[in-house]
């Protein structure tokens, strides 16, 4: 039985779409990450990390959401070509994403709403970064269907997953007519949204 | 025949270093990144995110040092297992490589460094984190040989190439036996020091 332990955040949403649209059955957990609960003892156990999402697979833990995303896809033979280019370009989108992508969001959306004093140029820096990669992005798409290819696969999943949180960083998708078009398209899948469904269930309600 | 286009930075010696480990021919382009060069036009044709080091291997061109790992590492049959436990491991280590230890390092670095004012809440935040960092790996080597288990893998490289760099975010291995240990056991690889020398070379003489 897969167990992913989880909230409603960019990173905890890409394996529940994984797991959607794999047709794998699994059973969330909520980690309350507003609460601190990520920094919990028993949490930490799990992950010294402190981060979710955590994927427990038959007493397998695993940590970091790409790497589950990889897990996953090589588990299922599906989401990710197995060899050629294809595979080489949805490796180099994966890190992309870790690297450059979340980051900049998570950092953006940090200085503009959490500091506790302001900092201009920390914000500036990441919000412009955010904004390159926006249009990197936009023009990736601009003729092809998936961010590999014509193929739906693990790239997709990844960078959905912060753009789905956009609002955290103050992002928006104005003047990106690629980009839309290609958030359109995925949140209209019914994994997607059935995914979207699960870890928004997560949130006590208020 | 591999070319790789990159400079004497922490991400341009991962891809030297497994060059070296695989036994791999290779030459390298200088990129200077301290002119910067890598936002030039005749390099921003070849990676349209603007940054060291690009992959290319008989025409087709790969970016992300982490995605070429990946690459080289499938395209040989080393560096990294072909399935199980330890394989998902890598992968979540390059993973935490990417979307943690390198963009603590580099901002880190950047508000200790180069920021026109300072920005202290920014400062301390990615010390804070990347000393957060140091401890987990140190914690993890306390009882392993190698960053995934026993063998060495291209998670080594990945965490090397920023730990060799270590003085741009002003962080020390002071006080982390176990990963001061990682450290010197992998500089005193030959082919670690034969990378290490060829990529300071790109550097022109003051």
């Amino acid at each position: 039985m897969i167990e992913v332990h989880a909230f409603a955040t960019p990173n905890s949403v890409k394996v529940a779409i994984a797991l959607e649209e794999l047709g794998l059955p699994y059973e969330l957990r909520a980690v309350n990450v507003r609460k601190g609960e990520q920094k919990e003892e028993a949490f930490v156990t799990l992950n010294p990390n402190g981060k979710v999402p955590v994927l427990v697979d038959d007493g397998f833990v695993l940590t970091e959401s790409a790497a589950i995303l990889v897990h996953l896809a090589e588990r299922t033979g599906k989401l990710l070509p197995s060899d050629g280019e294809s595979r080489a370009r949805v490796f180099e989108q994966l890190f992309f994403h870790a690297s450059a992508l979340s980051p900049a969001f998570g950092n953006a959306g940090f200085f503009k709403r959490f500091s506790p004093d302001p900092q201009p140029i920390a914000e500036a820096r990441f919000a412009t970064e955010a904004e390159r990669i926006l249009g990197l992005l936009d023009r990736r798409l601009a003729d092809q269907a998936f961010i590999v290819g014509e193929a739906f696969t693990i790239a997709d999943i990844a960078h959905f997953g912060w753009l789905w949180r956009r609002q955290f960083p103050g992002l928006t998708l104005d003047g990106r007519p690629h980009l839309s078009r290609w958030y359109q398209t995925i949140a209209e899948r019914p994994a997607v949204q059935r995914a979207i469904s699960r870890v928004e269930a997560l949130v006590p309600a208020a």
